[in-house]
C-alpha cells in the first residue's frame, strides 16, 4: 500500500536535511539516509518514547544507531524530534566544534545515546542496553508500580550484520532472551565497495532465528505500514529479542540508487536535485522544514513531554511505596557512592595473594554495599576470580542476578559493558585474562572515547602465567592501553595496591579502569599507604642517599624490593618506586614527580614483564628499561623468570653495570 | 555400532598419551582429549593425508586445531603419526624449550601447520588456507595434471564457535563456496566455566546452514563409523564447506567426565588411575603405545609415504608439461623474489600523492610480476587503493582472480591472510582503515608470532583523515604494533618512502610488516635514497651547524621540514630526521644512530599526529614529544591542524621555546 501524502512528505524531509546536511559539507553518507528513512520515521513518530526536553529521562526508550556513518539520519531526526540540535548545527555538519560531527558522539549531542561508526558495536551496545533495563526493571518494578520498562531499538546495515562482534552479541541477546530488544537491519544490498553479494550472501534472517531471535522480514522497506506492522509483532514478542530485516534501496530516489557510489560520498549537487525532482521535493531551499511537518514533531515532543510527566507521577508513588529502593536506586543512577562500604583490608597475615584474588576479595567484601556493581566474565569467572558469590546470576526470564555470563565472547562482553554503563543506574564490570584485551579492544576504545564508567579486570597480566605459553601471555597489552586516551590502566603490585586501586576505580565521574592482575600469588609488601591515586609512590628506601632507582609495577616491584636488598649488600643504594598507574603519576605536579623520580638521579631501571616500549620517559637517557621485547614461551614461571632474567642477581647485575657506566 | 576393539586400543593411545602427558606437567586440558580422541583418531588413521618424513609436503592435507588448548592431542597424534616427537617430548610437555608448549606452535614443532590457542583463530586461519588450496588449484592445475588438491581440516570446540571471528570467517567461507574445507565441532556443551547452556544455547548447525554450509550432526562421538561416515559425506560435498557437529563428552571416561573442572586441569592421580580403569585401560605404564598400536601407525606412515611419492612423480611429469607455471610455482613456494621487479618509479613531476595512492601505484606495478601477491581489503578497496586491476576477483567456483573480497569482517581477513601465508606458495596483503587494526589485532599479534609474510597496508592513518572524526582516527594504533614483538611498522613521509617501504615488504624471510598510509596528499620530497632501511635518515639538513632535531613520520616530515624552514627563517639550525620504521632504527649500529641522532644534540621535538607513547626514548630527557594523547575531532583536515598545532609556526614556536630552556 503506498504510504499517505503525509507520511512520504515527513519520511522526505528527514531524507532532504541528511542529504542537503552531507551537500552542504561536501563530506559523509548519504545513501542510507535516503533508503533508511521510511523506517527510522515510523519508529520515530509511531512508536519511539522520548521526551526531547529531556534526553536524560530514565524510562525513554533507547534508539541506538549502529550504522554511525548514517548521522546526518540521526541527526535530521533530533532536530525535527525537538532535541537541542538547530538546522544551524545541520549546516554545520562534520565542522569543527559543531554538534554534528561525522559520526555521532555520545556526551556531545543532546539525544545520542552512544558512540558509533566503527560497525557492529552499536549492536552489542543495544544488548547491554537491554541487559540493563532487564536487570532494573527485575530489581525495582514491584507489581503494578513499574519503575522501568522501556526497548532498546538498534538500527543497523550490511556492515554491521557482518561484523563478528554483531554475531557474539546477537548469539548472547538470543541466550538471554531479551524479548525489549529490537533490532532494524537495513538490509540494501550494497556496502561501500560493491554489492554485498560480492562478499555477504548468507540468510541473515536464518542466523538469527539460529540464534534464537524471533525474525521478521519486510520486503517493502518504503512502506510505512509495513515497518509498523512489524514493530508492533516484535514489541508483542516478550521473550526472545527481535531482528525486522527491512529490504530497503541505497540511495533511495537518488540516480545512484542501489549502487556504493551512493554509500559514502555526496550525491553532488546535479544528483541531489534530480534526487528532490525525482521525489517530488521542492528544489529550494535547502534544508527545508514544511510547516506541517514541524507541527507534527511538535505535537511528537508534547507526547513525550506527557509521557514523561506521567512516568514521573508514577515514580513518585513508587518512590513513597518503595523508599529504601528508590534511595538506591537514585543513589545509583546518579552515579554517587554509598557513604559506607567495608573495604576489606589486607595484611602480613594474609600472606602471598594473587592480586587476582585480591580483587575478588574486594570485589565480594563491597558487592552487598554496591548493589549497582554487575558484570562477569568471557568463561573465565573461576580463573579471574570476579564471581560476586550470593548474587545470583543474571539468567533468561528472571534478570535479577548480578553475574552475567558472556561465554567466550570478549568483544561482546565489552560493548555489552558499554551499553550497560550507558544506559546508567548500574556500574558494570568485565573480566577475561590480560592478553585477550586484543578481542575486544575496539570496544574500549570506544568506552575511553565516551567516557563511561566501565571496570576491566584484566588477570593473567604477564609470561609469569607460565605454561599456557606466548599465545596467552601478554607483551605489549600495557603499552597498547597506556597509549590509549582516557583509560586509566593500574597494575597493581600487591593486595594493598589492588585495594587501592579499586577504591579508585568506584569513584564517580571516572573513565574507563583497567585493573591489570596476577595470576600468581604475591607477596604482601607492608602496611603503608599504597599512593595508588598519585599514580607512583617510593616503596623501599635504602639506608644511604639514593644512588639508583629501580621502577617496577605488579609482580615485578616485590622483585625490585628484592633487588635493592641484593645492591645493598653490594653497598649499593637503591630506591624502589612502584608506578601502578602511569596516567596517574603523569597527572601530578611537577614537585610530585620530584620527589618521587628527582632528576638529579639518573641511573634508573625499570622493570616491567613486558614491552619496554613507553619506559624511556622515566628511565630517561641513562637509565635501562628492562622488559620483555620479545613474546614469551611455555614454562613454569620460575624457568621462565630464570630464562629471562628475572631474578634479583640478574637485575642487581643490570643496575650495577649502569651504575658503573652513568 | 560399538568400536572394533582394535580401534579403541588405539584410541585410548590417543587418550592416555595426552593425559598422562597433562598429569605430569601437572598442567593443561585433558578434557577435550578425552573426548575428541575419536574424530581425531577416524581423521588421521582413515582420511589425513600426510607424510610425518616431510611436514612440508605441499600437497598434505592441512589439519587446524583451533581449540588450542587440546594440545596434548595433537602431540599424542603427532608422536603416533611418527613426526619428529618422541614420548620424551611428550613427557616434557609444558617445559621450557620442549617441542611440546602448551599450544601448538608453528616453527617449533613438525606437524604443527599453525600456532593456536586464542580462540576462533584457528578457523579464520583454516579458511585462508582453503582459499589459499582452491586459488592454487585453479592456478597451477591444468586438466588431469594436477598439482594441488588437498583438504584443510579444522577441529573447534564451544569456545570457538562462540568468538565472532569464526562467525565471520565461516560467513566467508560459506559464500565462497570452499567445498574442500571441513570443520569438526567437538560440541560437548561444556566451556571453562560451566555448561555451555549458562551462556550459550543457540543452534550452531542452524546458524552454519544459513552461511551456507553443508551441516552433518554425529549425535554419537564415540563412534568410529559414524564420524567416519560423516567425513566421507563432507568429503562428497564439492561446492560448500562443511561441518560435523560432533556430540562429545568432555573428559570421557574420566569421573570429571562432561564437567567444567575436567576442561583445564590435570584429573590427578587417582582420576588417571580411574579414567584408566574405567576404559579398560593398563594403569601402567604411563605413555603406553601398544604394539600392535605403533605398528598400525608405522603403516600409515608408509602409506603417506606413498602418497608423497606419487604426488612427487605427478609433479614431475606436471613440470615437464608446463614449465614455465612450474619455476612460477617454486619460486612463489620457497619466497623467492623474480630476478626482475618492475618497480615504478616516482619524481616531482607526479606532484603531491597521498601514500595510499603511492601503495596502490606500487602494487598494480609489481602484481604481473608477483603472480604470487594476493588479497583485498575488508570492504575498503576503493578508499584503500589495494586493488590488483586486471587481477581478477576471488569469486566461488573459479578461484583465480586474486583480488579477495572480505567484507566487513576484519578479524577474518587477517586470520584468513595468516592461513594463506601459512598455506604456502602465496604472499598475501591485506588492508583497511589504520584505526580498524583493533579488530584485526588478535590475527596480526599470531601473525606476528607464527612470524609469517603477511603484509597489512592500513590507510587513513591519522586525525588528517577528517571528517570522519574520532570513531575514525587512530592515536595509539602505531603504538600498539611498535609495542608488538617481530612486527614492523612503517609510515611512510611521501611516494619514494612508499615504494622503499613495499621493496622492503615483499623481502623473504621478513615477518609480517604494517604499511600505514596516509589519506591525504603528502607532497614529493624530492629525489634521495629514501633510506626505510635504515628505519631513520637525515631528510633535512640546515645550512650552519645542527642546534636542534625535528623527528617526524608520515605526514608530519613535510610539516617538519616547512618548519625547520621557519626556524631558519629565525636563524634556529634544525636537521630533520625521516623515521618511517622504529624497529629497523633500533637494529641499526650505535654509530649509524649516532650519526642520525648525536647525543650532544639534545634539543629535539618529535612530531607525529599519534600518541607520544614510545617517542621519549629518541626525543630524550630534554626533548618534546610533540603528537596527540586525546582523541581527535570531526572537521577538515586543515581544521584540525590548526586546531591541535600542527603547522610549521606553532611547531616552529615550540622547538624555539625547548631551545631556549636546554
Amino acid at each position: 500500500m503506498p504510504n499517505s501524502t503525509v507520511d512520504e512528505q515527513r519520511i522526505n524531509t528527514i531524507r532532504f536535511l541528511a542529504v542537503d546536511a552531507v551537500q552542504k559539507a561536501n563530506s559523509g553518507h548519504p545513501g542510507m539516509p535516503l533508503g533508511a528513512a521510511t523506517t527510522a520515521y515510523t519508529l520515530w513518530a509511531r512508536h519511539l518514547r522520548y521526551n526531547p526536553a529531556n534526553s536524560h529521562w530514565f524510562n525513554r526508550d533507547r534508539f541506538v544507531l549502529s550504522a554511525g556513518h548514517a548521522s546526518a539520519l540521526l541527526y535530521a531526526l533530533l532536530h525535527l524530534a525537538g532535541y537541542d540540535l538547530t538546522i544551524d548545527d545541520l549546516k554545520s555538519f562534520r565542522q569543527l566544534g559543531s554538534k554534528t560531527p561525522g559520526h555521532p558522539e555520545y556526551h556531545h549531542t543532546a539525544g545520542v545515546e552512544v558512540t558509533t561508526g566503527p560497525l557492529g558495536q552499536g549492536v552489542g551496545n543495544a544488548v547491554g542496553m537491554a541487559m540493563a533495563e532487564a536487570h532494573l526493571a527485575s530489581v525495582y518494578n514491584r507489581g503494578s508500580e513499574e519503575l522501568l520498562d522501556h526497548y532498546t531499538y538498534v538500527m543497523a546495515g550490511d556492515g554491521d550484520m557482518m561484523e563478528g562482534l554483531s554475531g557474539e552479541a546477537s548469539s548472547l541477546a538470543g541466550h538471554l532472551g531479551l524479548g525489549k530488544l529490537i533490532l532494524f537491519y537495513d538490509d540494501n544490498k550494497v556496502t561501500l565497495a560493491g554489492p554485498t553479494d560480492v562478499s555477504f550472501n548468507e540468510d541473515v534472517g536464518a542466523r538469527y532465528a539460529a540464534f534464537g531471535w524471533h525474525v521478521q522480514h519486510v520486503e517493502a522497506g518504503e512502506d510505512v505500514d509495513a515497518v509498523d506492522a512489524a514493530i508492533v509483532a516484535a514489541k508483542g514478542v516478550k521473550d526472545k529479542p527481535s531482528i525486522i530485516v527491512v529490504r530497503t534501496t541505497i540511495g533511495y530516489g537518488s540516480p545512484r540508487a542501489g549502487t556504493f557510489s551512493a554509500h559514502g560520498e555526496p550525491l553532488g549537487v546535479e544528483n541531489v536535485a534530480k534526487t528532490k525532482a525525482a521525489l517530488n521535493w521542492p528544489a529550494e531551499p535547502a534544508f527545508l522544514v514544511p510547516d506541517e511537518v514541524a507541527a507534527f514533531w511538535r505535537e511528537r515532543a508534547a507526547t513525550g513531554a506527557k509521557l514523561e510527566a506521567d512516568w514521573n507521577a508514577q515514580y513518585t508513588k513508587w518512590k513513597s511505596a518503595n523508599g529504601t529502593l528508590a534511595a538506591q536506586f537514585e543513589r545509583a543512577r546518579d552515579g554517587i557512592l554509598p557513604s559506607e562500604i567495608p573495604w576489606p583490608t589486607f595484611t602480613a597475615e594474609n600472606g602471598s595473594v594473587a592480586t587476582r584474588e585480591a580483587g575478588g576479595t574486594v570485589m565480594n567484601a563491597i558487592a552487598s554495599a554496591l548493589p549497582e556493581l554487575v558484570g562477569g566474565s568471557a568463561d573465565l569467572d573461576p580463573s579471574t576470580k570476579t564471581y560476586l558469590k550470593g548474587c545470583g546470576d543474571f539468567e533468561p526470564g528472571t534478570y535479577d542476578g548480578r553475574n552475567m555470563h558472556y561465554g567466550v565472547r570478549e568483544h561482546a562482553m565489552a560493548a555489552a559493558t558499554n551499553g550497560i554503563a550507558l544506559h546508567g543506574g548500574l556500574l558494570p564490570f568485565c573480566a577475561t585474562f590480560f592478553n585477550f584485551v586484543d578481542y575486544m579492544k575496539p570496544a574500549m576504545r570506544l568506552g575511553a572515547l565516551n567516557k563511561i564508567r566501565s571496570i576491566y579486570v584484566l588477570t593473567h597480566d604477564s609470561v609469569w602465567l607460565g605454561e599456557d605459553g606466548p599465545t596467552h601471555q601478554p607483551i605489549e597489552q600495557l603499552a597498547t592501553l597506556r597509549a590509549t586516551p582516557n583509560f586509566r590502566v593500574v597494575r597493581p603490585a600487591d593486595s594493598l595496591e589492588t585495594l587501592a586501586a579499586w577504591k579508585l576505580a568506584v569513584q564517580p565521574e571516572t573513565g574507563p579502569w583497567a585493573l591489570v592482575l596476577s595470576r600468581q600469588k604475591l607477596p604482601y609488601l607492608g602496611d603503608r599507604t599504597a599512593a595508588v591515586d598519585k599514580g607512583a609512590y617510593i616503596i623501599h628506601e635504602p639506608s644511604g642517599a639514593v644512588e639508583l632507582i629501580l621502577i617496577a609495577t605488579g609482580s615485578e616491584v616485590s622483585l625490585a624490593i628484592e633487588s635493592a636488598k641484593k645492591l645493598a649488600e653490594r653497598g649499593t643504594h637503591a630506591r624502589v618506586v612502584s608506578m601502578p598507574c602511569m596516567e596517574l603519576f603523569d597527572a601530578q605536579p611537577a614537585e610530585y614527580r620530584e620527589t618521587i623520580l628527582p632528576a638529579a638521579i639518573r641511573a634508573r631501571v625499570s622493570l616491567e614483564a613486558a614491552s619496554t616500549f613507553g619506559w624511556h620517559k622515566y628511565v630517561g637517557d641513562r637509565g635501562i628499561a628492562f622488559g620483555l621485547d620479545h613474546f614469551g614461551t611455555s614454562a613454569p614461571a620460575p624457568a621462565i623468570a630464570k630464562e629471562y632474567g628475572f631474578t634479583p642477581e640478574h637485575v642487581a647485575d643490570v643496575a650495577s653495570g649502569l651504575l658503573a657506566s652513568v
